[in-house]
């Protein structure tokens, strides 16, 4: 499995890539060991030519009128997408959102593991930790990040802290940021920001509702 | 302001219709009449030329040499987006994220309305309410859908239960779902779904973020 050269990967298809890993994750728990690209689109609600064109990117998969290894292709997919290693995650802001994200299990099955939560409530700091994950003062951001090498930043402070939560990452350098704070933030272009905004997904939505009705 | 026919409007372009109506809402705060693509374009993340192929989808907007008017053009990306009205909305789940997304503020500033949550632990179902939104148990839903008439309904229980609660949500034809729980619901092609996987969205952002190291 080799990337073909010079090619530009559709953002769409790389989502579509961890889809299919979520259905392999799967078909490794009920222990199938091939998977047809038919049963792969179904699952992941696309037809299976896209499946193949989706993974033709990538080189060859599969052998033809049998389908995919398991195992083989949710290695190759977890290596095209880079996540065949540990990604070490920090979480700012544990409130609701930022208490749901610690606790997000689907995170432990792939390689994500939050090593760090960070807050500025007293009484949150005065736990001490959250489902085992340590609490610290965003003052003590670059001894952590030091110690562990944080990979990820994920602001989940409410507004009014979210560009200030992002300074302190620009400055500790942490390059990946998965923003839930409904504002835009002002992040230099080297970093990767993702933003998480409920209310365009929402908006989304109705605009697809009203086409249907 | 009229939609051009038998013109597919590609997603993407929905989606950005939504970021500029946040720098719209944003921009009437800070009481501006007028504001320019290219400020439209460098608040939201792209270039003037492309907030401006996204608009021409919808007939001619602003004025050369000036801009847009910030009133008539959130009016009318609202209107494109059919959030020109109250959508009610009805959360399942009252964990941590379920707490979250009803408390979620940027909703409120939008139409969208949470009216009523639903779970099954009877502690909560004992607490009657949260944040002036009603709990009840899904054994309700149709008489409260019935009462009220339930636009969307926001998915945000562990994984075990989703499918249970999706079941309910399609026999009650409540249309819009918002699908938080990280599996791939098993709902009628007539019903409009959007999944957040926060293991998607992290999958992502590692993709990019080893594209540029």
């Amino acid at each position: 499995m080799e990337r073909r050269k010079n090619l530009k990967i559709p953002e769409v298809t790389i989502r579509r890539l961890s889809a299919y890993l979520r259905c392999l994750v799967r078909a490794r728990e009920e222990e199938r060991n091939v998977i047809s690209s038919s049963t792969l689109a179904k699952n992941c609600g696309v037809n299976a030519a896209q499946v193949r064109k989706d993974l033709a990117y990538f080189g060859k998969f599969g052998i033809r009128g049998v389908g995919y290894y398991v195992d083989d292709l949710y290695a190759d997919i977890k290596k095209i997408l880079g996540i065949d290693r540990v990604w070490k995650l920090a979480l700012f802001g544990v409130g609701n959102l930022g208490t749901a994200l610690l606790f997000y299990k689907d995170f432990l099955k792939q390689n994500y593991r939050v090593i760090a939560a960070f807050d500025i409530d007293p009484e949150k700091l005065g736990m001490g930790s959250i489902g085992g994950i340590p609490i610290f003062h965003p003052d003590e951001l670059m001894k952590v990040h030091q110690e562990e090498r944080i990979d990820i930043a994920i602001i989940s402070t409410p507004v009014s802290q979210a560009q200030v939560v992002a300074d302190r990452i620009i400055q500790a350098n942490i390059r990946g940021v998965l923003n839930f704070a409904p504002i835009r933030l002002d992040i230099p272009e080297k970093f990767v920001v993702k933003n998480v905004f409920f209310t365009n997904i929402l908006d989304n939505l109705v605009y697809l509702l009203c086409q249907q009705l």
